[in-house]
């Protein structure tokens, strides 16, 4: 029994196979059938049943990838297209088999922009390479999704994570895109500058598709200047709410945090064994401070006046490298240390967000559900954008549990969408989410229907994902 | 002679006289077809010439609106949605007739969330006014395009101006809207959330759609905490090239500047006279900054440092309130000032967005082209985005100059696209521009229009705007 509905679609098994024979010949040895590298292309880190493609195409380049959708088009065959493969809501699988696409040695830096603080790269490059390139330059490019992700497949889930309080998500640091339409046209939605009103704004109708509309072949990106000095601490609070309140009030006082994580107590028993951390149990906010020697040391102390004042602990702040990079890294590896809290159990990480007055209620809710229903769930969240993710555990071979997450699951999204809040502040639709995502909008989703039509009439780009065509 | 073609497109008679008689029964006094009236709801404010609609129906509510528009859409009559009429490139004339839908009335602010730093409102309320309503709870709306526009026409154009280089443009200030569709559905495109993964943007979609498929009839808006300390000041330059590196290295340097606007000499010498300031002419850069109070000043000393490595004269800043309203009131009074440089000239008011780093050379090729043109044309420019305006005074009963001046437009915008640049940073397309944007994007222009089709199918939202269809 899987967890999840992944939603098998109707197979195209005639033009498959000649996309398939031709795609061989054509592409050789960049042109992969082989079981495990299908299924390590379908979806490996999610809950969602892996759905392998039925071939795997390494492109080189744009024309590459223009030859493979005009072939595919032609023969009515689904493109899936695959960055690194980190997505949690099954969005490189391939319900209905065919090409998947995979964009990692498109991994270039075509141009850095010092002067304009941007970019522009190929899709395949990683976020970490990115930023190894860039470091002596004195720049670098914030989004974090944790994974270290493509920046093509995170412009396409509109990716995000810590530091988006401070820096945004990928929908605030994609100037420009281009992009592989489903007939085979390569365009270009935007010119490289910070601001346009040249028309409808492509970019970010592309930023967030996940694949469902074209190729992201070309990103230019904003970047930022290093900031002259760090610092970061962590703090404890007597409980959700008031943690969260001192959330409100650093984000209404207008604090610049570049990060500001809310860990829960279960979530933090976790991270002390895994990491080894000296600290008591309790629910904690992380935090990271970017700015001027002085700037930093004034968030610091404002924000020490807010914890105070909502009964936080004494709040421990260093610019220490290694010791902000011990407590860091210990936020960073919180997924190793949940899975050490059920050894053999599986995971499912799902993720909403809310309005940040609606958050304290909404995880202690939450809270609640998890200790009813018997689960195993410890709860992480960038408070400071009312994002929070819930890490399951449970046992993949057994019904009930299984019914007992989904269950809970549905419960969670409608209690964030009843609290004006979105089933996915960063995880994105994929195929776990399509019902979450009408309940959430409506005839929105209708709308969005008919876009998807008139860009992908034939439905081969990533069909199944994000909506039920 | 008109100085645009503003791209007269056949009328439908029939369907016309049919809605204007049923809004007329249906609406009584609030639907208009006086001749000033509907020429004050044609375009005014641009040099496009006027087109007036048939009718201008006050709407005071939504249903009001999905009255008119299933109406319209059952006629095939065009409809065009009108705030206050500021808009530059003919965006709300009425080249094929139609409905003007006045959404003033709808001006109502329907719910302050102070802890989530939102607002949801109705389109038809200035930003002034809702900056008035603000005041006592701490916060504002940033966004100031010059004019008092309503925010659901700042939406719809993606407005922008003087403070988007800190605060961003309506891109990044709505959070959600809901919209009544060409079929007459009202949509709500996301919930209030400062982030979302769910499904396309069509918030995005909407921003900068010029009411060509939708209207807006409800807006969420991020606000700010009113800052503790604002100070300000300028600086002259020997030349814009030291001006110009002077921004490059304020933005580089991260120095979250509120304001930082370039004056060239003959603007200057035009505020110095309309404004009686008591300055040398030169061109100059207008700054503002906005923090705590060691905040600001240390900005202040960081930029004094830039300026004077670049040739800048003595940085002047001041955290007096009444010095500082008298230079951004010259700042503002920018258009009028203008105006005394040529009394009796009409004015065209266009604007281009390069990269920072070719701000400079664009803007020197501009002053150059100017001077061999023969034309009267100060500069003003939101530097800190690449961002500038030329307003050309000129003759409109003198063909020659007409002609002169058109040239002038066509070489400025290919010159910024060739420069990596936008024909237009936040003026939008409407009537004027829109040969410009297919040179600018090409093909991406052919995805706009399938985009059109698909949500309009019947081309009633505001045709002739933005796309040829």
């Amino acid at each position: 029994m899987a967890l999840a509905d992944a939603g098998a679609m109707v197979r195209n098994e005639n033009g498959i196979a000649t996309v398939v024979s031709i795609l061989k010949k054509r592409f050789g040895d960049n042109a992969q059938t082989g079981k495990s590298i299908r299924e390590q292309h379908g979806h490996t880190t999610s809950y969602v049943p892996n759905q392998a493609p039925d071939l795997v195409v390494f492109v080189e380049n744009t024309e590459d990838v223009q030859e493979v959708v005009r072939l595919c088009g032609e023969w009515h065959v689904p493109i899936i297209p695959f960055g690194t493969g980190t997505s949690l809501e099954g969005h490189v699988n391939a319900p209905a088999g065919g090409v998947s696409i995979d964009l990692s040695r498109m991994n270039r830096i075509l141009k850095v922009y010092n002067e304009d603080l941007n970019v522009v790269v190929e899709p395949g490059i990683t976020r970490k390479e990115l930023n190894e390139y860039l470091r002596d330059t004195g720049l670098f490019f914030p989004i974090d999704p944790g994974a270290n992700a493509s920046l093509g497949g995170m412009a396409a889930t509109r990716a995000s994570g810590t530091n988006a309080v401070r820096y945004g998500t990928m929908r605030e640091n994609v100037l420009a895109l281009k992009a592989v339409m489903p007939d085979g046209r390569l365009i270009s939605t935007a010119k490289r500058v910070k601001k346009t009103s040249a028309g409808y704004d492509l970019t970010r109708l592309l930023v967030g598709s996940e694949g469902t509309l074209g190729i992201i072949t070309e990103l230019t990106l904003k970047l930022y200047g290093i900031p002259q000095a760090i610092s970061g601490g962590i703090c404890a609070f007597p409980d959700l709410e008031s943690a969260c309140n001192a959330v409100i009030e650093t984000i209404q006082m207008g604090i610049p945090v570049a990060r500001i994580e809310l860990v829960n107590s279960l979530q933090m028993q976790a991270m002390i064994n895994y990491s080894k951390l000296d600290y008591p149990v309790a629910p904690y906010l992380f935090l990271e401070f970017h700015g001027s020697d002085a700037g930093v040391a004034e968030q610091a102390e404002l924000f020490g006046e807010i914890a105070a004042a909502n009964g936080g602990g004494t709040f421990k702040w260093t610019a220490n490298l290694e010791e902000r990079e011990k407590l860091w890294s210990a936020r960073h590896n919180s997924y190793f240390a949940c899975m050490t809290l059920a050894p053999g159990k599986q995971s499912l990480s799902t993720d909403v967000c809310v309005p940040i007055s609606r958050l304290a209620e909404c995880i202690v809710e939450t809270e609640k559900d998890i200790a009813a229903s018997g689960l195993i769930a410890p709860i992480v969240g960038h408070a400071g954008d009312g994002n929070f993710h819930v890490l399951i555990l449970f046992d993949d071979k057994n019904a009930e549990e299984i019914q007992n997450v989904e269950a809970f699951v549905e419960r969670l999204n409608l209690r964030a969408i009843a609290m004006d809040g979105t089933c996915t502040g960063e995880h994105g639709i994929g195929q776990g989410k399509i019902k979450f995502l009408r309940l959430e909008l409506g005839g929105a989703v209708d709308v969005m229907e008919s876009i998807k039509r008139a860009i992908d009439p034939g439905n081969i780009m990533n069909p199944g994902k994000i909506l039920r065509l």
